[in-house]
């Protein structure tokens, strides 16, 4: 018997991945997807895309107005950085506290479904150097929310699995790849094209190529047109 | 010099007082009040008219559609018990993961607004049930928080107050009105007519009426026209 598992999906690399793996682990998968107001909103549409290929049932795309809490490049007027922001601290890019709320409206949705299993996308390993990506938040959240849920305190806890958390770019690309992964409908760019062609120079541009490259596999990304590599 | 601290403001009793209290210790109040699609959308208009009174500069209305998420008498169409629901465990009023949302979303606004002290008006003793307003919940989220925020780790911590988490509805009242606190514009009615006027039978309305009498306080509440009690 399959379990349901809520997975939370931007239309990305990671978390296309992550929803390959819970189901590849039989789990059920039901998927949510937050629209919030980011530039780069072709996201969305990708990742319909995507759980329609692997034909996922349940797809919630949740409005969430992050755009009214401002302060990142990825939902105001701040400029991507195209340049290499590596070991420079936390980047502009940061949207103060979005995984925390990614998390809660997630787990909100999965109690009134009757979903314990929670699987999310996030990477310690090649990542931007955003906080909310690291394990100990991830366990210190679990905690939480098993405190303060109705589904946590009457025993039906939540686990929040993190199965590419401490994989390499390469490696996620390597395990997605062995799963049947279509990357070319993935899209990992900060500020893509309006028909979802990647920059090829931002950070999140970067660390994707790298990874095709070290895991030795041909990158399908559509990239704009003139781009080419430092 | 005053030192500024988010207060989370719904328009009801408890988080009124709840500001009071941070105004009396010298914090220059931001408030956040959450349009989340409830039936009593009133108490944003009463939290509207609350900041105005206490002159409060800055008050923001984020929008966050709840009804998306659903499962809750206070934002869909299942009715509001008006019998007494004490001791019968977690009440349809609950909605899934409320205060975690809320929490996620104030300590979003804080960090942009670089303020650390969050004041909720979050109480355990006069309660409707609910987990997310224990003690050990708002422990365990202050701790997550201060894992998975750029402010967190930066060593710009965040501190959740909540100084009515300990008492009784009696003490919160008595504690707001010598803080000179207007009662008669706080909505705590679950289910408010199109005026705003309490319905008298709702869990909400019996613990406040219970409160005034208990303080010995004249209850200013504006009730429905033929409210009588048991």
């Amino acid at each position: 018997m399959t379990k349901k598992a809520l997975v939370s999906l931007s239309g990305g690399l990671d978390s296309t991945t992550t929803l390959a793996i819970a189901k590849s682990k039989n789990f059920e998968p039901y998927v949510i997807t937050f629209d919030y107001d980011q530039k780069n909103d072709i996201e969305v549409e990708a990742a319909k895309t995507i759980t329609n290929e692997m034909n996922v049932e349940s797809h919630k795309i949740f409005p969430i107005r992050l755009s009214e809490i401002g302060g990142s490049a990825l939902t105001d007027d701040i400029e991507v950085p195209k340049d290499q922001q590596k070991n420079k601290g936390i980047p502009v890019t940061y949207v103060a506290g979005r995984n925390i709320i990614f998390l809660s409206l997630a787990v909100s949705w999965a109690e009134v479904n009757d979903i314990q299993d929670i699987f999310i996308g996030v990477n310690s390993v090649d990542y931007s150097g955003y906080p909310d990506c690291r394990p100990e938040f991830i366990e210190a959240f679990q905690k939480a929310i098993n405190l303060g849920t109705k589904s946590g305190v009457s025993g039906d806890e939540f686990t929040l699995h993190t199965p590419i958390i401490d994989l390499t770019k390469a490696e996620i690309i390597q395990t997605g790849t062995e799963l049947g992964v279509d990357y070319s409908q993935t899209i990992s760019c900060y500020d893509p094209d309006s028909r979802g062609r990647a920059c090829g120079k931002c950070d999140s541009c970067r660390m994707r190529k790298k990874g095709f490259i070290k895991a030795g596999i041909k990158d399908p990304t559509r990239y704009q047109e003139g781009v080419k590599y430092d």
